[in-house]
């Protein structure tokens, strides 16, 4: 076995040491002389290890206890229709802002259900940037305000939350979450799909306030439908077991690894040393605003589209893999979600070093 | 390692030898340095690990061509919503048939969409059988017929595909697909969740008529629209890569045990062998009209019930665990799907005698 450094924007590396213990119990998990994916959800034991999950994320995220957590199926994709679908709570209008590919999806999905105020749009600086706060136009009356804390595909985060009035405050995490410390309290809602930072495809995590449930349309349906699953602890229907045990071994290594504040160190560190190589190559070329670079995906240019192909082949050779850009933006891309060692983005450097001095 | 009979009614047993070969691969897979779960969907590499699962759906069941497989997530509760939400077609009425917890449940969740007719209902029998097809009413303008095939609680399965007219024809098949060669043409949808016979919890199989889809309702959530999922291969958003893969595993292990008439005498054996063993007891007695006994799911009763408890506990101590009755009905239960080898339910068979011997 020969494992790679994997920098696949998501589904993601995940840290091996999850991958292992889910071989080692894979035919036989505490003895029970089974899988864990072959318990009933309803057995003492697998209720056990999905309370535990529950309980170490509100622990590694310190969400306070007037908040649900809830383990969904459907993705960040079916969360889209959801937010709207529950937290509209007899009002007609949401507001989103629009700084990415992801962002735009979810405001075309909101507007099956609501009447969307786009607050403000990068979509003429290319999605290269976040637009400045004194423009966002905000109805202070609508049910919410929606935003991507980071866009996957243009490498753009937010470095604080936003402040909105009083708005509850909406944001699709799915590809930040978990790798810093983060204020729960500010929001009124938080979702992410599980497969960049807390485990693999097929497992979604909606975080929200109390207060905010119980007025879903009547048309959602029960399997989205917040206060339903909140009532029966994420249990209306058979959830994703494995995927929520996967998660929770991944739960489990981020306290051993020192949680949010070591992640954040880690990252801070690891995205330093790819954007500082970027920088200093005149090689390279990172096309985000500097103030709103994220730390979780970072595109980059070579100097000349023909490179592109040479520069993924060499990297394969080289045991870096799932470089290549999203297929709406092209170039390149490396994420570094939680999981990539600091030894990856070590290896990556080096070899755009090299790769800049035999191309350049 | 001490693997067990599991007969738990799902999330249930898999074929040990799927088991051990994710297992294998599970750090590193097909020498990718990687493991499946680790990979984009969007890859060569998974999706065509992906179109060979539905090649080998449409091989086991023989699904013509003019019908779309799609690999969704939120469980067959998920298609309750879904199903009408895509199937009404303009229309606003839809039949279905009560024969147990389960068609409860999707009449229930279909009434949010639709006007329901109950075309006859077995609850008076406390589930027992299948109301009698001279007294089905059934309105020949309504969108579809829905029925559960095998109702996993009651223990209660059609042997015979129903008749119903021009009414595309909907099934619940999460408990018995793959369970018995199907006409798969004699229906309008099949839907099963995945983890009685198809693989671990968290997918979810549609089988759709093309000429179904098209109409969804406006407030479809994306996730769950036939037609934007089958124009995107299933992948519309990220699917659960993982669960799909496993079922993957699944479907090759059953077309190496030969399909599904293999898989019809084996299970037949099965069920004959435990029925025969619970009707000759004088002890152990099964309610369920023998005209629609189950082949998967085999609830019964001893004579007392302050014996279920010493019968549980011993079961367990002799390997076979997960025979509790469904907590709305109380009672045992053995689940037979196609993962639980012959020689599990002639071990059950011979501790259910040597049991009765000792407490009769």
């Amino acid at each position: 076995m020969n494992r790679v450094f994997n920098f696949s924007p998501g589904p993601s590396a995940l840290p091996e040491a999850v991958l292992a213990r889910a071989r080692d119990e894979l035919l036989d998990w505490h003895s029970s002389g089974m899988s864990v994916m072959e318990m009933s959800h309803r057995s003492k034991a697998y209720v056990a290890l999905a309370e535990q999950a529950e309980a170490d994320l509100r622990e590694l995220m310190a969400i306070p206890a007037h908040y649900r957590v809830l383990f969904l199926q459907g993705g960040a994709s079916g969360q889209f229709a959801a937010i709207p679908m529950n937290l509209l709570r007899g009002k007609q209008r949401a507001v989103y802002l629009d700084t990415g590919l992801w962002s735009d999806k979810a405001i075309a999905e909101a507007r099956h259900y609501a009447d969307v105020q786009v607050a403000a749009s990068s979509r003429a600086a290319h999605y290269t940037t976040i637009p400045e706060r004194a423009d966002w136009d905000i109805d202070p009356q609508a049910a919410y305000f929606h935003y991507t804390s980071n866009e996957t595909i243009g490498g753009v985060q937010f470095q604080t939350i936003p402040t909105v009035g009083d708005l509850p405050l909406v944001s699709d995490m799915s590809s930040d979450i978990l790798s810093r410390p983060l204020d729960v309290s500010r929001f009124g809602l938080i979702y992410a799909g599980a497969q960049k930072n807390m485990g693999p495809s097929g497992i979604t995590v909606v975080i929200v306030r109390d207060d905010l449930i119980g007025q879903a349309l009547p048309v959602t349906p029960g399997v989205l439908d917040y206060r339903k699953q909140a009532d029966n602890g994420s249990m209306l229907n058979t959830p994703p077991t494995f995927n929520w045990y996967l998660l929770g071994l991944v739960l489990e290594w981020l306290k051993g690894q020192g949680g949010l504040a070591a992640m954040e160190t880690l990252n801070r560190t690891k995205a330093d040393r790819l954007y500082s190589a970027i920088d200093a190559s005149g090689f390279y070329d990172n096309p985000v605003d500097v103030r709103y670079r994220s730390l979780m995906n970072v595109p980059f240019r070579l100097p000349r589209q023909e490179l592109e192909q040479p520069f993924l082949d060499a990297a394969r050779k080289a045991g870096l893999v799932n470089l290549e850009g999203h297929r709406s933006v092209g170039g390149l891309r490396a994420s570094l979600y939680n999981a990539m060692p600091l030894a990856g983005v070590e290896a990556l450097v080096d070899f755009m070093g090299e790769f800049a001095r035999t191309h350049g």
